[in-house]
């Protein structure tokens, strides 16, 4: 068994976006068989890209609050709120809120995403 | 885009353990092509299963406090601490707290356990 705490590991930019961050607590390169997991933190007035891609999305949110868009509406996000985003589907999270955005991520590692996992 | 208050959801014991409740957020049921999401509560003095099984466990405290026991030895986990459970490895979650502990655990959907995911 691997152990972190989630909020001591390192918090990356996430190229073309500001104001969101992203920590991979694991994934393949902790030898994740099947699906990886991220911590993504988004500054109030940012928000995540949107976009879809061939695999899921499950994501629980830790604090703050969330508006997430798709093509099934638009959802009021807040902690305890957990969402799946279907394979091919566009989505999107916005912090519209004055706090930090922290949601769990988890995504299939790179052989079960065709390569793409981001 | 599917969505849910994940302490909205049924609780569900799980058999042959006291005090530990299971919620499948999101599942095969729901559309998850490749891994599922849970969320245990486990009472004071109760505990998971100690066992094994062949594909892994991704795990993040989100209160309480818990005992991880494994193969590569004994943690102390709080909320935001994540652990990665690998294949076949011995674990076993305990909470010797004095309040709920609360975890989410994602795991792969059955085709991707071996038909195999509790």
């Amino acid at each position: 068994m691997l152990i972190k705490k989630a909020l001591e590991t390192p918090a990356a930019p996430v190229d073309g976006l500001k104001g969101v961050t992203i920590r991979w607590l694991w994934a393949s390169a902790d030898g994740a068989p099947t699906f990886a997991l991220r911590l993504l933190e988004v500054e109030p007035g940012a928000a995540t890209f949107r976009h879809a891609h061939p695999y899921e999305h499950e994501v629980y949110i830790l604090s703050g609050r969330a508006v997430a868009h798709s093509e099934t509406g638009e959802f009021e996000l807040e902690a305890g709120s957990t969402a799946l985003v279907m394979p091919n589907e566009i989505h999107q999270f916005i912090n519209r809120g004055d706090e930090p955005l922290r949601f769990l991520c988890a995504i299939p590692v790179a052989p079960a995403a065709g390569g793409k996992n981001k």
